[in-house]
This record gives structure tokens, C-alpha cells and sequence, in this order.
């Protein structure tokens, strides 16, 4: 019984440096990423204690601590038997045990106390009753037979419990982010981020560069919407709030500061995106006098020597895909290479007879090659109905049919209306498919395929892993680089002009160079982006660090004003280094490496989906009285 | 001739890592700062060359390259003679000489590009010739036998030279911001900044403090005016930029966080102020379970480990005054402790005669006390005119009369006048004046002579420095802590009301604690400020972690709406643990450490004195449609 409570006591935070895990129900990722740490820059359990009352963290206490006197401060986790009670702090739990002739003295108040209620406590560690040690606690040999108590703060009764609180909606969370943060969950995230950051800027240090903080009101860059405006106390005029310091850290190498970092906050007002947040924080990096590779090769060091201690390693190099390539075998510019299921190229062997079929009636252009993917154990493991979603999703995103064979034999009548024995063949050959695995295949234009393919590509997967199939294991981290983007595409609004793949100050690629006065959307950049198993994580570039270059992209190719970026252009006129750098998403990273569902639950205090902080309730309204200093008077919309 | 060519080289910008500082006319205390740094998280020689092309930095090459090969990139410093060129980087110079051969080859293009040219170099170190070593010039032993050059960007014609910046004026250097960062004064400082920061890090973290990054777009603070506004895509609704993440981390202290820290930005609209910012850094520390003595350890141990490592190190503990004994003593509570010159009660000594006398004829209150500080060599240096001066700002800031005792016999005739010789003895005894030596009296009202003595002092000892008496040298660094602090002061507004002294969450003092409920505006607070050489680096407190306590202040002292904190309440009711905390002005910090004079100096990009950012025009116009997301309409004041 005894055993019993206290592993349920287990299911409480407890920081980094408790290595073994308990069974955690609710999400397998959480569970497993718990067992991460940076050691090198942790404290000791010591220095956990100085600068403050108590002698011991609940965490730390062991056998060799027998017959010490201790105090101990922390929250009220649990109660039983009238006599015992788990303390718990940041660091883990410990036992109390109010001795007999307390319980009616002194001890009652703390045996009827509302739980979460802060205390400290004084008393003497000793040696749990033989057979009463539990070993999944990392105190369980001990207890601590407690001589004083004083309650530090009564709580009031919560609305939630502190080792339930994942299994809470998201929204009572976000509104009790205080409570919320007590959980194990959150107490790691945070704990692992503050970690993995420090390692970063030891690593970055010790090569030379240097911290620089860049401001965050500044004026709005051109083309750049989605930055929120700020208004002086000049009448009319406005400060925005940078999506990155991208100016700064080019500016500082015009500056001769030779290498910079920050762990830079940037902002974003995109309204509601899955996933996004107004304000996040990125890895800030740029050199002199480098090159793509010396980037990629800095950047995989980084992360290297960041990467927590209890994960395996990360191999180096890192690969490399071109854009093309990574569109061509994975039908996206972020693939995931932690699984297979390459989209294979089968037009000469079965474009033929496809091309020409039925099935392509539908397409509006002019197709040109078949593609395949084949899923592994697909014809066993999917049902009629997985076929089904597969193919409704083509329909709906690609207005595209696709068609599925099953090796398992249940569809042979059907492909052979269509398909020679050779032809089936040379099909299975070439996507490297054996018995009971599935096709699919779609025939159309190039890039639509491809793109079609890579998004079915990401729902077999998911659908494999429903049933059972592990092919994306926490715990496998795959990074990729892609490189050679285009440098323009044509605009959205406008596909007779151009606008920056990425943005304006990207260098292109040197064999491209002089496409950049003839046929600009010919040309290819020396744009670099890092993908962690399916998700872009960081991406940088080359700039262009001579000023008649960037002049004839802004002004020629993209047709911006550049009065606004006059300062840029004539920094780039006195003496701009080469340069090149790169930007980290650190939310993203941190919470991929946790195996968190979102970056809300790497962020301390993050905005809801939709961009608001429900605990404080913000934004919100201000009084005209506050608006007067700024000259401006609300217009409300018309309704 | 060539020696004078290389020492006037030297002028320029230079890494931490070169101790030995040349002459430099302009600002004694950056000359004397530039020998600081934090060696021991500083980056090798060897590392500043990886992940780009030189081979060696331009600071770098000694006697024991002599035969190398080497690759360097730099910028074009001075040129001279047609064949030799200063080649400058972060890190140091280097003299290039161009072969005779190639002189009206590839070198041709070099020896006729403008100054501050980016240029690439291969060449061979080798020992200058006997007689031409400059021992002033770190690489002053060699130089490299250039065998290709390459220019890497042409520079134009700069509006200044890069040596000269710190005589441009300020509004110029701040346009070009990216030019006056060339210059060995802010490369020095950002250097010395990032190399603190990273000290105080390593720190706090080996103590197991989590760096945990807060939002910047938060609710507006109620009673905290001042926050920039951020208007949301809501009609109406509005976030605010937070003075400071004080909320935030009492939130993560509720949340069990234990420990936090963070760089921390924080914002405040002001308008223009002397030597403000509208966005700053403070190095933001708070934790649980701990009192004001084990804080004020805390930091003190931080500036300890943090302190470079070329100064004298810090003497711990650091000194003590309560806020009374700072006003008595140096009539401010920010004391400068690096001079004497305190302050001296000597009413008992002459109050008698100078409180009935003429000179506090035209004091508006009763006045009940003298005090004096005594100005050394003060009669021996100041002339009639200092006296002038000083009884000038003391007529014009608080409307009173000062009395001037000249030791060295030149007005023994008017102070005889009033004063026996008994009494004038007395009062030098009292005030430990020697012969040479100046009295400054003023009778009064004790809170404003001593504000009024307090800044007379602070007058006297730049007057006495001017002529030549260092009496606060550089490199000299007095800490003090000030406390006790008055936790409410009368509402300037109307001084029936209170408001807090520093701000609402300031728990009272222990002994205090009781009248909170009877006379709040006699309760010292545990607030703490921390001050450098008279000037306030940091303030912190112990907080109310007591919600019944936090709602009487909010409610019935200060007479807010406590609505809009209802979620810090609510908090504070959930098992919020005991916690205090500080705040450290790392601008202000930085700027004392290198003798800058005003933090725009140790800040990449500032903002000018009227909060413009000079180089991009920033504040800048939006028109109606960047607006109208937004919601708000333009209103121009009427003229």
C-alpha cells in the first residue's frame, strides 16, 4: 500500500537531474525526453541550497544522510495515514513523518492542510522501515521525522491538480500558467531549454563571438508586413517591432564586430496560426569573411556540443539535400529522413499506359511523369478505409487521383486492366516494393506530384504508426540541410513579378550570378535551411555584400522602394565584409527535443492559439485617456 | 618616420585581448578601461580563424610566424610610402608591405584604393627589418610579404575617419553608427559587455538558476505609466511593452521555478531624459526560500565572479547604509563612498549663533539644524569663483544661503564676525578640517540641507578635479548597499494619498510590518538598492507573497483597482512560496566599467537623446493602410 502512494507521489515535477523516470500515462514523448539533461553546465545539489533557508532540496536527501538534522522547504504533494506527508520542491519529493506525540500538537495543522500549501520543515532524517523502501523515488530509502513546521503559505483550493495537470484542457492551463508551471512537464521543458541555451553561448564564446543585444523598436522594413507598430509619442510616427535582427547583424559586420550572436526575441503579428506565437526567440548568428559551408560547419558544432548528454550523439556531417533533390525524393522543402518511402520516379515504367489512361481526365495540365511512393506493409496494415482517406486527401488538396496497388494480391484484377505483368514488375522493382507492401501512384505535372506524394508520404506515416508500426521513435533525431532554393518566385498577388524566396538581402548562387541581370527567376540563392525530422528549425544565408548588387535586387527584381533601406545600402558602400549567418528557431528546437506537441509548452508564459495571455487577459482595452500621448483615436470596424 | 607612421595605426579599434593600450588624447577613462577584459571565457587566437577564410586574425601574427604563409582579411587602415599598408581588423593590425615587382602589378590596385576597403591577402610573415620593430604594435615584430591581394568591397569616401570617431559629434557617429562601431571604444565595450554577461551566466547557472525568457507583449501595469502601447488586430485592444518582467517572475517563483534569471529587455517611454533609453537591459534575478541578506550575498558573489579580471578585485561584503544614514551622511540616496567629504551635524557647534543669525532669513520652514562638509584644499584651490558657483546652484535648486569657512585665513574677518573663536574651533575639530581647507555650512530644514550638502559635495569634488586632485580615480569601484528604504512616500499629485516608494510588491520591513495597517507612511520597506560610485546599478526587495497583505496594499493604501491583478492575487493564493529578488541595470553597469559617459556608449544600436534612431530615421510615418489592421486612426494635436 505504502509502495503504492508513493509512486504515485513520483508523478510530480521534479528537475533534470532525477535521471530514471516513472510510468507517466498521458504522452509516451514526454515520458522519454524527461530523461535528457545537459550535466556539464548544471549545479551541483549543494549550491541548489545556497542563498536560501533550507539545508537540503527535497530531491537530495539519501541514505548517507542518516541522523543529519535538516530543513526543508517545498509544497504540500500528498497526505496519508494521518501521519505521512510528501514535500515536494523543483527537485523531487522527500517523506515527512510527524511523530506520534505531534499529531495532536503541532503536527495537526500540518495534517490538515489544503495541499499546495507552502511549508517548511526541521527534523531528522532516518532510514524507512525496513521493507518500506521505495526504489522508483530517489529519497524513497528515507524519511524525515519532522520536530517543527511552519506553514509559509496556505493555498487556497486549486482547479487543478498539479500531477494532473496535462490531462487538462490547454485553455485552464494557459489561464493557471503559475499552477501549470509546477508541472514535471513544464519544470523540464524549461529547465532543458535554459540548458541547451547556455551550452550554445559557451560554444559560441569560446570561438569568438560576441552577445550584442540589437533593439527591438525600430522602423518597419520594407515589404515586410506582419510587424507590429509601436506609436511614438511624435504625432503620426511609429516604431515597428522586428521579425528578426537581420539588419543589425548585417550592420554589425559592416561594423567590424567580425561575429555576433544573440538569443534574439522577434516579433510576428500574423493573428492566429497554428502553432505560432506573436513574440519568439531565435539563435542569432553572423560572420565575416565565411562561407555557406563554414556556416553549415559552425552550426552542426553548435549543436553538437549542445545536444543533451543523455541522446545519442548526433553524427557529422549532417546531409545535404539540394532543393530539388529533396522535392524530388520527399515532394517538400522540410523533409523528414527519419523514415523512408522515397517518392520514385516510375514514368518509364508504367507512364506509358498511364499518361494515357482514364485517370489523369481530371488533371487540368498537361501531365508529364508518374510517381510512386510505396508504403512498407501497406497492403497488410491499411484497411479499405486508410485507401480511402488517402485518396480523398489527393482530391481535396490536389483535385488529383491517385491510384493504389496492393501487393497482397486483393487488387490484381484491377491493376491488370490497366498494367502488363512486365509493366507491374519493372513497377515493383523500381520502388523496391516485396509482397503485402502498397503503391501509390499519381500521374500528373512534376511539382504538383511531387508535393501531392510528399504530403501522402507524411499521412502514411502517421497512419502506419496508428497501427503499430514505429518509424519515427522519440528519440531519433535526424537534421538535414537543404541548400540551392530559387531565389525568387514569382509573387502571389502578381505572378508577373518577383519577391524574395526568402528575403531581400541573399546572396545568389556563384554559378548564378549573372542570371540576376537577365533572367533573375532563373537564378538560385545561397540560401541554407535546417530541417529536424520534417520541421525547418533554422535558415540562413550569404548576403549580398556589395552595394550595386542589392540595389539592383531591390530596385530592378523586386521593385521596392529603397529609400527606406538607404541606411543598408550605404553601409554596404563603406566597407561591407563578406558575410553570411543564420537563425536558429529556438522554440521549435526545444520543442522538438522534449517531444513537446507545441512550442506553447516550451514557452514559460506563451500567447493562446489566438494570440492571447489568458491569465492576464491581453491584450486589452485601453482608455483614451492612455491612447491621448500617442495621437491616436480608435476606428472601430463596421459591423 | 616609419615608428610615428605605426604608432599613429594604433589608434585604432582593438580587441579585448590586447592589453597594452596606446596613447589616446581624447577620453582618459576609455584609455584606462581598454586594458579590462574577462580572459577566461575568451575565445583563443586560434578559434577566432575557424569557420571562415584568414588564416590568422590581423592582431595576431608574432615573431614565431616568421617564414608562414599566411591568409588575412581586414580592412584598408593607412598606407604609406607606396609600399606599406596597415591591415585592420577587431583583433589587431598588421603591416603589409607590397614586393617591389608587384608594385605596378596586382599591387597597383591596392596602394590607390580608398582607406577602409575590404581586402583579402596572401602573403609570407617576416621579421621587419633591425631598427623598424615597433614595440608599441602587438604584431610590431613582422610583417607580411604580400604575394595576392583581392579586393573584397571598395570602400567610398567616409564621413569620418574610423580613429577619429570619438571626436565627431554624436548625432554623426549615431547616423553611421556602423562606422563609429569600427572604433576601438565600442568594440571594446561590446566585447567587455558580452564577456560580463557570459561571467554572470556560468555563474547563476552553476547555482542552478533557469534562464527563463518572459513576454514583452503583456497587459498594461496599473499605476505604471510610461509603458508603450501595442496596438492588436482587435478592435480596440491594446498590449503594453512591461518596464520590467516584475510580474513574470514572481509568477515563476509561484510556479515553483525556484530560481530564475534573464537578460531581460525592458521598455519605458519617457520621452527625452539625460542618458535614458526607451528599450534597456537588466540582468533580472529572483528566488524562493531566501531573505534580503542572502539576495544581497547573491549578487555580491556574482560581481565577484564576474568582475574582469584586469581590476582590482571587489572587496566583499560590500558596505551597508540605510537610507537615513546615506541622506545624513551624503545628503542622496545613491552615495558616491569612493571620497570622503561626508556630511557633519554641527548644529551643537554652531547652531546656536548661524540658527538666529541672518543668513536663514529668507528660509520659508523652521529652520532646526547646520550641517558642513568640509572641502579639502578647498580654500587653497577653489578661487573666489568656485565659491560663487556654489552658493549660486544652491540659491537657485533650494533658494538658500550657504556659508563659506575659508581655513587659510582669507575671511577669518567676516567669520569672526559671527563665530567666537571658540566655536570655530569646534567646528573644525567636528568637521576634521586642517588648515587649506574649505567649510561649506548651510542651516535649515534637515531633509534639505542635506540634499542640498549632498549635491555641493558632488559640485565640490568635480570642481577640485578640474584643478587637478583625483580624489575618484578610474578603476576605482565602490559598491554599497542602501536600505530600509520608506516603503510608501506621499503621492506627488496629492500628498494626502500615498504610492509606493519603489513599487506595490515590496514586502514592509520585519519590525514594520504592523503599520501597514495603522500608519503605512512610517513603514521602512525590504527594499535594497544597489549603488557604484554614486550611481544606482540595481534595486531589489523582498515581495509579499501574502495575498491578504498584497490586497490590503493595492486596496486600501494605494487605492488601485485591483482588477487588473487579479491573476497575480489569485497567485499569491495558490502556495506562492517566500521570494525576493533584484534587478540589475546592466547598461548603466557596463557604462561605469569602461568610464563611458553615457550608456550610449556600451549600446550597439542607442537611440539619441530624443529617442531617434538616427541611422534608419525611426520613428518613421505609416500610412492609413498600415494602419487600419490595427484599428486606429491618426490624431493630430491642435497647434
Amino acid at each position: 500500500m505504502l509502495r503504492k502512494v508513493l509512486a504515485t507521489g513520483l508523478l510530480a515535477l521534479r528537475g533534470l537531474r532525477l535521471l530514471r523516470v516513472p510510468p507517466l500515462s498521458v504522452c509516451k514523448e514526454w515520458k522519454r525526453s524527461c530523461t535528457l539533461g545537459v550535466r556539464s553546465i548544471e549545479a551541483g545539489s549543494k549550491e541548489l541550497s545556497n542563498f536560501c533557508h533550507r539545508s537540503h532540496t527535497c530531491g537530495e536527501l539519501r541514505w548517507e544522510h542518516v541522523g543529519q538534522r535538516v530543513l526543508l522547504c517545498g509544497w504540500l504533494q500528498y497526505r496519508r495515514c494521518d501521519r505521512f506527508v510528501i514535500l515536494r520542491d523543483f527537485h523531487g519529493q522527500t517523506q515527512l513523518i510527524v511523530p506520534k506525540d505531534l499529531v495532536n500538537g503541532p503536527g495537526h495543522e500540518l495534517l490538515h492542510l489544503q495541499m499546495e500549501s507552502v511549508i517548511c520543515v526541521r527534523g531528522e532524517v532516518r532510514e524507512r522501515p525496513s521493507g518500506q523502501h521505495n526504489h522508483n523515488m530517489p529519497t524513497g530509502e528515507v524519511e524525515v521525522l519532522i520536530s517543527s513546521v511552519e506553514v509559509l503559505n496556505r493555498s487556497r483550493k486549486l482547479p487543478f491538480q498539479i500531477n494532473e495537470a496535462v490531462k487538462v484542457n490547454e485553455s485552464l492551463r494557459l489561464q493557471f500558467r503559475y499552477l501549470d508551471l509546477r508541472s514535471r512537464q513544464l519544470q523540464h521543458a524549461l529547465r532543458l531549454r535554459s540548458n541547451l541555451v547556455m551550452s550554445m553561448r559557451t560554444f559560441l564564446c569560446s570561438q569568438g563571438f560576441v552577445d550584442v543585444e540589437t533593439p527591438t523598436l525600430f522602423k518597419k522594413t520594407p515589404g515586410g508586413a506582419k510587424e507590429f507598430v509601436v506609436p511614438s509619442r511624435e504625432p503620426g510616427k511609429f516604431f515597428s517591432l522586428p521579425q528578426s535582427p537581420q539588419q543589425f547583424k548585417q550592420l554589425l559586420m559592416v561594423g567590424g564586430l567580425d561575429r555576433y550572436f544573440q538569443i534574439a526575441r522577434c516579433y510576428r503579428d500574423e493573428g492566429s496560426k497554428p502553432d505560432r506565437q506573436p513574440e519568439f526567440s531565435q539563435v542569432d548568428i553572423e560572420l565575416s569573411f565565411t562561407s555557406q559551408q563554414a556556416v553549415r560547419d559552425l552550426v552542426e558544432e553548435l549543436l553538437c556540443r549542445s545536444w543533451p548528454c543523455d541522446l545519442p550523439p548526433l553524427a557529422q556531417p549532417f546531409c545535404t539535400l539540394t532543393y530539388d533533390q529533396a522535392l524530388n525524393l520527399y515532394g517538400t522543402d522540410k523533409p523528414d529522413t527519419r523514415f523512408g518511402m522515397q517518392l520514385v520516379d516510375v514514368t518509364d515504367e508504367v507512364g506509358n499506359t498511364l499518361l494515357m489512361s482514364e485517370h489523369d481526365s481530371c488533371r487540368p495540365r498537361q501531365p508529364d511523369c508518374v510517381r510512386a511512393i510505396c508504403v512498407p506493409r501497406g497492403a497488410e496494415l491499411f484497411c479499405n478505409e486508410d485507401f480511402c482517406t488517402l485518396k480523398g486527401l489527393a482530391k481535396e488538396y490536389f483535385n488529383q487521383d491517385i491510384i493504389v496497388v496492393r501487393l497482397d494480391g486483393n487488387d490484381g484484377e484491377t491493376t491488370s486492366e490497366w498494367l502488363s505483368s512486365g509493366e507491374h514488375q519493372a513497377l515493383m522493382e523500381k520502388c523496391g516494393a516485396g509482397p503485402m507492401d502498397a503503391i501509390l501512384l499519381a500521374a500528373g505535372e512534376r511539382f504538383d506530384m511531387c508535393l501531392l506524394l510528399g504530403k501522402l508520404r507524411l499521412e502514411c506515416v502517421q497512419l502506419l504508426e496508428q497501427k503499430g508500426l514505429s518509424l519515427r521513435p522519440y528519440g531519433l533525431f535526424k537534421f538535414l540541410w537543404v541548400v540551392d532554393f530559387p531565389l525568387f518566385l514569382p509573387r502571389k498577388d502578381d505572378p508577373t513579378l518577383l519577391e524574395s524566396a526568402h528575403h531581400p538581402f541573399t546572396a545568389p548562387h556563384p554559378d548564378d550570378a549573372h542570371l540576376i541581370y537577365t533572367q533573375p527567376q532563373k537564378a538560385r540563392s545561397q540560401h541554407y535551411d535546417l530541417v529536424l525530422n520534417g520541421s525547418e528549425v533554422g535558415g540562413g544565408s550569404v548576403r549580398i555584400h556589395n552595394s550595386q548588387l542589392q540595389r539592383h535586387v531591390l530596385e530592378k527584381v523586386l521593385q521596392e522602394d529603397i529609400q527606406q533601406l538607404s541606411h543598408l545600402l550605404a553601409a554596404l558602400d563603406s566597407g561591407a565584409p563578406p558575410h553570411a549567418g543564420i537563425a536558429l528557431g529556438l522554440d521549435r528546437l526545444v520543442a522538438l527535443l522534449v517531444g513537446a506537441h507545441s512550442i506553447r509548452d516550451v514557452i514559460a508564459f506563451p500567447k493562446s492559439f489566438r494570440g492571447h495571455d489568458l491569465m492576464s487577459n491581453a491584450p486589452d482595452w485601453l482608455s483614451p485617456e492612455e491612447l491621448a500621448p500617442y495621437h491616436i483615436n480608435l476606428c472601430f470596424p463596421e459591423t
